[in-house]
């Protein structure tokens, strides 16, 4: 799972049955680590069970994980969800905890 | 899942029997981030059940997610897919939505 | 799986049900190779079934590996745990051992 | 699945049963994107059910998609192989297909 | 699947049952492709069936590929192991083959 931000939606009339219904949200991954910061990656596309807005900070899985938290039985076209939505996080440097 | 482009198709008449009948498309990642820019990634190999044509924004899913998209029935020889054609995305920078 | 350092904690009130009752800890990956250092990397969000603490090492695993350190049946939202606590890690040069 | 070339093979003598009668080879990814270029990644070590030789350029596939290829049941110690043999790819840059 | 040198090892008296018996490797990814080279990544820690020492060229394979390698049915808390120890490879540049 992975820390991430919100950054848009995805629009698509053809697509595979299983993701009718489902929002498609772009998720872009925050950075939480200390410096140096890690390089960019390309953001995620997820399935949105939660009703995450534009802005907030998600928690999104990957796999089965994310067809079980979209409720299917495993047999399912996509893999990746938002599985919540993030309220707060704290960070410690190192040896500060 | 992720957001990208068709930029081309691969052909191969030797291959395992799965992959008879599903054209093969080769799509690159789109950065629909915040800047900076996320580092390019080697494009993914797709199977294409939806008749996405080059150029077009697609969205890829990979693993089981995708040979439920192409009709298998988890026993399959691929795991990559196009699983929608996307008519549009909208991005909004962090605290504008 | 991957040797990491808890960094952090996210808390999030709204979430898949599964993941009620699990600690889910920010955990950054150790770079414990050869120089050159690896590029830093996105921190990874576990569950926590072991009770780690702030700056701890611990070992991390993704998928089915970390749903079943978690006591799931496999069918569970969430795809990364911490799966042990490190007591310490001995690395040798290439060719020192 | 990605697109790559056959660089080499690996001998091991001692292996997990089942990776007994497979030619294990690495595998380079091609990067068949736009300019900028992606960056190098680690080969890839792939058991190659198809007779693929050292410069040729395959098609990847990886996890169970893999198993599924090397004729297994799924419970195989494995998780990439080459599932074809490219004879051609044709690449479009954004906009001129 | 790839090609790594063993460098060094991890002890963890805290962790999940099916972890116990498991020599816990940290593997470095080799660099076998052509120039340039590609980016240094975090090693991996896999669990090592095969009697592997610091130093020695190894195959890792993930997820089920490594439950399977290890014994498990499958419901395993790991998801990367040795599953080779390699007597030699043979790299040939590209159109030299």
């Amino acid at each position: 799972m992975f820390l991430g931000r919100v950054i848009g939606e995805v629009w698509a009339t053809r697509k595979v049955a299983d993701l009718e219904g489902h929002r498609l949200l772009v998720v872009e991954a925050l950075d939480a680590g200390d410096d140096p910061a890690a390089p960019m990656v390309t953001p995620v596309v997820a399935a949105d069970p939660m009703g995450a807005g534009v802005g907030e900070e998600v928690l999104v899985a990957f796999g089965k994980a994310a067809r079980v938290a979209c409720g299917g039985d495993g047999d399912y076209a996509l893999e990746a969800a938002v599985v919540g939505i993030v309220d707060s996080h704290q960070l410690a440097k190192e040896g500060s905890s």
